[in-house]
C-alpha cells in the first residue's frame, strides 16, 4: 500500500493532517460528506508567490503589449516598470502594501482595472489561457503548472479521496485561476473563489463584459464572507499562509472538529521556495492562540515542487487532468 | 423501462428535452460533463409562487413577531399587512412592481432588510429551517415540499442523470432557498444562486452576520452576471418563467447547442397552479424570436403538483433526499 502523502515527512504535521481526516471521516460520528468542506488560499499556499505572484507576471506581459500600443503609458507606474523589467519596483509595492503603504500596490490595482474593463469575459478567459501554455515561471523556468506544490497536490488528492469538497478562495484574480483550476489542483472551475472585476451584462450584444470597478477584493475579513457568500457552510479545513488568510483560518477552526494550516515558508530557497515570513507576521504570532498546525516547509515537506521529468512529454493545456479537461469557454 | 419525464405530456417541449439531452450527451459531439450546466428560477418555475411567493409568507411570518414585540410597528406597512393577513397588499405591491411602481415593493424590502440586519447568518439558517418544518402553503394547504411542481423534479433528475450540474438561479432570497435546496430539488448548497443581503465578518466574535444592505439582486440583467460570477461557464440549458429571466435564457440559449425552456402559467389553477401572465408578457411576446420553447403547464403537463398520498409517513426535514441530508448549519 503506498504511504498516505508521501511527499510529508513524519511529524506533527502529516500526523495531524491524517489525525483529523480519520476523525471526521471515520466511525460512527463521521461527518456526512456534505460537510467535510475544505478551503485553500493559492498563492504561497497551493504554489509558489516569489518572486512575484503569478498574476502580476500576467498584468506585466498585458502592459507591455498596451505599452506597444500606447508608448505614453510608460512615462507612468506601473508601465515602467512592466517594460524595464524591473522586477524589484512590484516587489517593494508588495512590501509596502504589506507594511501599510499602498501608493504603488494602488497604481497597480488602477492599471489592472484599466486593463479589464470593458473586455468581454471570455476574450479574458482565453488570454488567461493562452499565458499559462506560453509563459514559464521565470525564476524557476518551468510551466507554472509545475509551480504547484507536491504535498500540497497530494493533500487535495487525500481529502477529495475521502468524501472532501475542495475550494480555492484566493486573495488573486478569481478569472485568472478559473482556467487553470482543475487541470492543474483537480479543483472545479465552480469552486474557484477570488478577487474579481465586477462583471455587466451587456444587453444588446448579449454578452458579459467587466466593468470599471472591483467587486471583490477576497482577502482577509473579505475570506469567510466569500466562502458564505458561494459555499454556504462553515468548512472544517482551511489552509493558508498569510496575514490575510487569518480570518478565514479563525472562522474555520471555530469548530473543535476542524484543522486549521499555515503554510511557513522556512526552506532556504534550493528546492525552489524562497523563505519568507513578509505578510505573515501576525498569523505565525497567533498560531498558537488559534490553535493553528503550522507546517514548515523547511522540515515538513520532502518534496516541495514535482519532478519535472516529465515535463517534456506533455504541454499544459494539453494533458487531461484526472478530474477534467480544461474549461471551455464561459 | 419507465417512460422518461412521466408527468410530461407528449409534444413540442417533452420532445424538444429529450432531443436536446440525448444531442449534448450521446455521439462523438457530445459535451464533456462539465459543459452540461443548467439553471434553473425558482419561484414559478420550480415550485408554486402564486398566491404569493414563500418568501412573503417568511416574512410575514416574522413581521408579526415583531409587531407582538414593538406594536407601534402596526402603523407602517408592511407591518399592517402582514398583522391583518392584508394578502391583497402584498398582491398589489407585486403587481405594481411589474407595471413599473416600486413604492410599495420599496417598504417591503427595507422591512427585509430591517429584519436580517445585524442576525447571525447560522440563526437565520436555523429559523428558516423552522419555518419550512412548521408551515405550510396557505392556498394549497401542504407542506411546501410539495409545492414544487412534479414535471420540473423530473427534469432536474434526467438531467442529473444525463451528467448534468443544476443550479438555482432566483430572485428570491439565497439564504431562504439554501436550507431546502437539497431536500427539495436535489440541488447542493453551493449550486443556489440568488439575491442576498450582504454578510459581514465581526473578527471580535469570529463570526458571520448580515450587513445593513442588498448585495445582490439576482434578477433580469443580474441573472447573468452572477450565473458568471458563481459558475464561471455559460450554461446550455435555462428555464424561467418572467420577464425577469429573459436575460439568462437569452445569454443561454446564444449557442446553438443550446435549449430555454418558458413555463407558461395557462392552467385553470385546478390542479394547483394559478393562470397567470402578469410579469411574463415580454418573456412570452419575444420567446419566439429568442427560440425559446415554451413550455404550457396545461398542456404539457399531464400532473403539476406531486402526489399527497405520502405526506403522513414523513415530515419535511426527516426525509433524507436520494443526494444529500439537509445542509446543517453553516
Amino acid at each position: 500500500m503506498t504511504r498516505a502523502l508521501p511527499s510529508w515527512n513524519d511529524g506533527p504535521a502529516r500526523e495531524a493532517i491524517l489525525r483529523f481526516v480519520a476523525s471526521v471521516c471515520e466511525g460512527p460520528d463521521a461527518l456526512p460528506e456534505e460537510e467535510r468542506i475544505a478551503v485553500f488560499d493559492n498563492d504561497g499556499t497551493l504554489w509558489v508567490e516569489k518572486p512575484v505572484p503569478t498574476q502580476l507576471h500576467f498584468v506585466i506581459d498585458q502592459w507591455r503589449a498596451e505599452v506597444e500600443a500606447d508608448p505614453s503609458l510608460k512615462e507612468r507606474e506601473p508601465y515602467r516598470a512592466a517594460v524595464d523589467r524591473d522586477d524589484a519596483w512590484f516587489r517593494r509595492a508588495i512590501e509596502h502594501h504589506h507594511a501599510g503603504d499602498d501608493h504603488d500596490m494602488d497604481l497597480v490595482m488602477d492599471a489592472i482595472l484599466s486593463t479589464v474593463s470593458d473586455r468581454r469575459v471570455d476574450e479574458y478567459h482565453a488570454e488567461a489561457m493562452e499565458f499559462y501554455r506560453r509563459e514559464r515561471h521565470p525564476a524557476l523556468d518551468r510551466p507554472y503548472e509545475r509551480t504547484v506544490y507536491q504535498p500540497m497536490h497530494e493533500l487535495l488528492r487525500h481529502l477529495e479521496d475521502h468524501g472532501f469538497t475542495c475550494y480555492l478562495v484566493s486573495g488573486g484574480d478569481r478569472d485568472l485561476m478559473r482556467p487553470i483550476s482543475a487541470e492543474y489542483y483537480g479543483i472545479p472551475i465552480d469552486q474557484v473563489i477570488g478577487s474579481a472585476v465586477g462583471v455587466e451584462y451587456d444587453a444588446d450584444a448579449n454578452e458579459l463584459r467587466y466593468g470599471g470597478r472591483f467587486e471583490i477584493i477576497d482577502d482577509g475579513t473579505q475570506k469567510p464572507v466569500r466562502i458564505y457568500a458561494n459555499v454556504g457552510r462553515r468548512p472544517i479545513l482551511a489552509a493558508g499562509n498569510s496575514d490575510g488568510d487569518l480570518p478565514m483560518l479563525r472562522y474555520t477552526t471555530r469548530s473543535p472538529r476542524s484543522l486549521g494550516l499555515l503554510i511557513h515558508h522556512d526552506d532556504d530557497g534550493a528546492r525552489g521556495d524562497e523563505a519568507y515570513d513578509i505578510g505573515a507576521e501576525r498569523a505565525l504570532r497567533e498560531a498558537d492562540e488559534h490553535g493553528l498546525v503550522v507546517v514548515s516547509v523547511k522540515d515538513d515537506w520532502s518534496e516541495v515542487l514535482p519532478d519535472t521529468d516529465a515535463e517534456t512529454e506533455t504541454e499544459p493545456g494539453e494533458r487531461p487532468s484526472p478530474q477534467q479537461t480544461p474549461s471551455g469557454a464561459p
